[in-house]
């Protein structure tokens, strides 16, 4: 049983959250129609990019876990025997606020939850104004499935954070994202935006002989132009199936989890790491 | 004065050790004409590349730093001016070999020196035969015109090396490296491996805001041909000059550094890595 299908869920979203949650049901239960077993949503699929602005009211956005999202999910993980990733504006208690991952199994229990743990802040993205950065760590976590990691967006940029991951023992890392060009910035520079941005992600793959799996939301947000072209690639790097960049999509991609073991035995880089020689990575910079 | 040249030195290899340094040597002159300031060579210009079976009689073509090596390329480097990225194979003492880069400053005196922390070992790249794993860990090296990184060829899988290297200082990654399709591996899979090879190292550009330059041998020795694409990526992550993987080639391609303060503010990587939590980076694996 070492192959499964993968669901990426590329969605647009407006100011209207039922409408939202709506939407991502719609595209879920399409994803499972198709034979999706692991289903993975955008960045916050339920509100617009409100990381635009600093707007005190888009706290009351968030929720708690468990809370609406959880329980939607849940139910309809439960009912289709599908495991969901399920991204959402975290309420942990007053006055405390993160960017999370619930993940959702194929019972419908949360088996665990991530939260973001790099946080990007730059005009457009306000990020440390919302999301205290995340205290739980980097975690592979067991579903009916596969073992996956959960990380999002930001992370993407970190190989450490890939890495380590991997070393738990994550056959796929999924990247729920909310990326798009400023059009504020001059077009030159977009494609080579989009092109990094992928190398970045499809090197984790390569680095850590396992799959990556990114998915980004699509539509125009202000001055933020959600760039999509949501993506899987395989142990080498190779990406095997992607959307566009224009609208919603729902794709489902089978992936044979048995290439990881093939790909690190005959690239064994893990076998060579100098982990006696890593230790200054907790550094922030060595002068 | 943030520009500066760099020169790509793609040569093949003989079994004539004074061949391969007359021949390495007109194509440095080369890159000197064409202005080059820092001029990187392929990993063990020297010989062919012998690792491909376990042969003690290789051990003889080991040379002492200083040494012959050394003793042509600081003469070189002084009369014009110039940095010499020189990779050797290192007899360090009786018995104690390493797979070494010997830095040479446009003054002449041998900067620094790096010997290559991870060693691969598969057939046809028998390397943990001869190369004892460097000692020195991983090092930015001030020279005239940058302050540069040296690794070599298998480092180049590592996400941990590129990232010390870059928070050492390094402007510039330079991989010197001995890599090729394999004549008993079938053909379809050879475009991955160029594409993996290449992707990684362009994503420790992205990742570190910096530039990176693979320099690889080229021709065919046995089983190997070694596939050439040395090429220089900047601090987005994009190739910005490349040569094929038919034939030597000597190139030469101006940088301008200050790209690097420019990329990196505009995407602050360094501002959010999450070095409270990156300690079991130092681990195997984490069970």
């Amino acid at each position: 049983m070492s192959k499964v299908k993968i669901g990426i869920v590329q969605t647009s979203c407006t100011a209207d959250i039922q409408l939202n949650m709506q939407n991502t049901t719609r595209a879920i239960k399409q994803a499972i129609s198709n034979g999706a077993q692991i289903i993975c949503l955008p960045e916050m699929y339920r509100t617009l990019y409100f990381c635009q602005t600093q707007d005190y009211e888009q706290f009351k956005t968030a929720e708690t876990i468990p809370g609406p999202s959880t329980e939607l999910f849940s139910k309809i993980a439960k009912e289709n025997n599908v495991v969901i990733i399920a991204p959402l504006f975290e309420k942990r208690t007053d006055g405390l606020y993160h960017n999370t991952i619930a993940v959702i199994d194929a019972d419908g229990s949360i088996t665990d939850i991530y939260r973001k743990m790099h946080i990007p802040h730059d005009p457009g993205f306000e990020e440390k104004f919302y999301f205290t950065p995340g205290d739980l760590g980097f975690k592979a976590i067991k579903t009916k499935y596969a073992t996956i990691g959960t990380l999002i967006c930001w992370d993407q940029w970190y190989p450490e954070a890939a890495r380590l991951t991997a070393l738990k023992g994550a056959q796929i890392l999924f990247y729920p994202t909310a990326i798009g060009w400023d059009a504020k910035e001059p077009d030159a520079i977009k494609p080579s935006q989009l092109d990094a941005w992928q190398t970045i992600q499809r090197s984790h793959s390569i680095a850590n002989g396992c799959f990556v799996c990114a998915v980004n939301r699509i539509g125009t947000e202000g001055d933020l132009q959600f760039w999509g072209s949501s993506f899987l690639s395989n142990t080498m790097g190779e990406i095997v199936a992607n959307t566009g960049h224009e609208q919603e999509e729902t794709l489902v991609v089978e992936i044979d989890l048995s290439e990881i073991d093939d790909t690190r035995t005959h690239w064994p880089f893990f076998r060579d790491r100098r982990i006696d020689f890593y230790g200054d990575l907790t550094k922030r910079f060595i002068d």
